[in-house]
């Protein structure tokens, strides 16, 4: 029986948590050894910015986005004129997401910008009923506002199919989810998920869905014919670091829904510093920015390369304050979280009806 | 851990096999109690009698189908007025049915006509792709082949809906998929199913595709509103007995397909008699009706129940042969294939596009 939990190597990654020993670090490398991917190293990067013709997204640029599988066949297929198709989803357990929930949707934008393909997004509210215990209404509901936070991330409705699964599963879905499910062993997904016989048979029955969008003929509205059409999948870590200021309290997260006080209130509050613990220290020291939460922030969300190194440079050497880079942070993540609000406030509910409808997107390749 | 199978006491019971120890009888009473089901005795059938205004199927007049979950309680709710409806179902792996199938078949359409209640067929084409590793394709086109023996046996298309699985599965049908899922341990199915560790997931996620049905939620076009509708389920107890001339060859089961000559070849080199070795020891001892296999088909096809009786008294005491029994046997087993022969001929695949259309049945349940 194949075991991916990596307690015995002092870490534990599960589909559903991320943990180092005693409160370490999580070791990356290992991981993707362990995991079958590959760095995403600067030479991909710099072949994805010849190819698209752009500057490689933040994301790419810092290793936020580290490492992939075949990420290099589908851009030589793609040198080829053969596109591809993104999928990316949520599960929808929660009214509101943090920033770190919006991390990959924004590095999926950019890609469907980027490259000019079309992207279908799953809402995976039948695994939210299952494993939060949520009802099929409430699941359904929170799909719902979840997908206007997806849309207010900027996605080309033109390019893109957000679906529901309690909606969408059936018909060539279906098959392709009997087809998976046939080819997949108990033991395998204990081996992956760490079930126990006590579990609920929908949780064992769940892989399916999720692997199911990633093969084209479950699209027969969008891809048909294409049954060879490449799939990449932007996906996050799921261990949170981007989501929360401190990492044991949850309501330190910043959420979208935040206002400028709560920004201001939770950055000063839980943000833990790098920085010494007197000005004089500091003035002589610096900061630590290895363990400093604000630069690691800024290194998500401040677009502007040289700013962002002055500040390293600046706050490194101590000659820059705490509470000088907490304001900028403040600024950009007040800004970040204001310019989503007023995205979404946009989001009609005609427009949701228009990403989830079931229909052909004629121009998704142009 | 439950484990409702058998061996422990000699028999084995699973949904796929029955066989008692060293080839013996079945012990339908011990299954009974096993799986808390009633008796379905002689006051039940006059009670249908009386509801139904019209004499007892054969099938239950001779305890064909011999046992119930609560049908009392479904005819106390009849008797207030209130309707049920029925669910019964075919997993299409073979292009060809034989008698044993149409059984069931046959005692649902006499409930449909007696109760005036409406039908719903499930296909399960996903279930023979997984177990029988058909393709998808073939496991569809198996369930509309067999759709057509199922029309043939006479259904009211004003009261029924058959469908395949992997055309209906979603929407309404999956949710309640899921929310079964949640109701049942990967224990609990492994204690019903017998599945190892080494099975696919397909398996696992298969049981609530064949309970949902059985929640008019389920059927939204046909029972929208009506979610305490109560369902009655005609099922056959899987064990072949009336399929087969001879437990030990499967070419011996009568098919809906064979020909008159087929038919007469297979009762009379098949078909174990009960009567004595020579014709003096017959008229003597009479034959032994208790394994005698043409005495047990003419129970379940030759409606005549005066006939039957004669032939009981006649055959038992030694003045009928063996041979005349089965002449007769022949001819009850001709005419009933010819019969379903002729109307399956008369099923069109627009007939069978419409008892698989979605659709309202506004009329079923008068």
């Amino acid at each position: 029986m194949e075991n991916n939990n990596q307690e015995e190597e002092g870490q534990i990654v599960t589909p559903w948590e991320v943990a180092a020993e005693k409160g370490g670090k999580i070791d990356y490398d290992k991981l993707i050894d362990k995991f079958g991917c590959q760095r995403l190293d600067q030479s991909l990067v710099d072949r994805v910015a010849r190819l698209t013709g752009r500057p490689p997204h933040v994301f790419l640029r810092r290793g936020v986005f580290f490492a992939h599988r075949d990420f290099n066949d589908v851009l030589d297929a793609y040198e080829r004129g053969e596109k591809f198709y993104l999928y990316t989803g949520r599960g929808p357990s929660s009214e509101a997401l943090h920033l770190g929930h919006l991390v990959p949707f924004m590095f999926t934008k950019y890609l469907q910008d980027a490259f000019k393909v079309p992207l279908v997004i799953q809402l995976t509210d039948d695994e939210k009923c299952m494993w939060k215990n949520l009802t099929v209404e409430e699941s359904q509901r929170l799909a719902r506002e979840n997908a206007k936070d997806i849309i207010a991330c900027g996605f080309d409705v033109s390019r893109t199919f957000i679906f529901s699964d309690f909606d969408y599963v059936g018909g060539s879905f279906y098959k392709n989810m009997v087809k998976i499910a046939k080819c997949v062993t108990y033991n395998k997904v204990v081996g992956i998920f760490g079930f126990s016989g006590e579990d609920h048979i929908g949780k064992v029955s769940f892989p399916p869905v999720q692997a199911a969008p990633s093969f084209p003929s479950s699209f027969p509205h969008l891809f048909s014919g294409k049954d060879s059409l490449r799939c990449l999948i932007p996906c996050a870590i799921d261990q949170g670091e981007t989501g929360k200021m401190s990492a044991s309290d949850p309501n330190s997260a910043i959420y979208v829904t935040d206002s400028a006080k709560d920004i201001k209130n939770k950055v000063n509050r839980y943000a833990f510093s790098g920085g010494q613990d007197s000005i004089e220290n500091h003035r002589k020291y610096g900061a630590n920015l290895e363990v400093d939460i604000p630069i690691k922030y800024l290194g998500f969300f401040l677009e502007d390369d040289a700013e962002l190194e002055h500040i390293r440079t600046e706050y490194g050497a101590g000659r820059m304050l705490t509470g000088e880079v907490k304001k900028r942070l403040i600024e950009v993540l007040t800004e970040l979280v204001e310019r989503h609000r007023r995205a979404r406030a946009a989001v009609t509910d005609e427009m949701v009806d228009a990403f989830m409808a079931v229909r052909p997107l004629p121009n998704m390749f142009s």
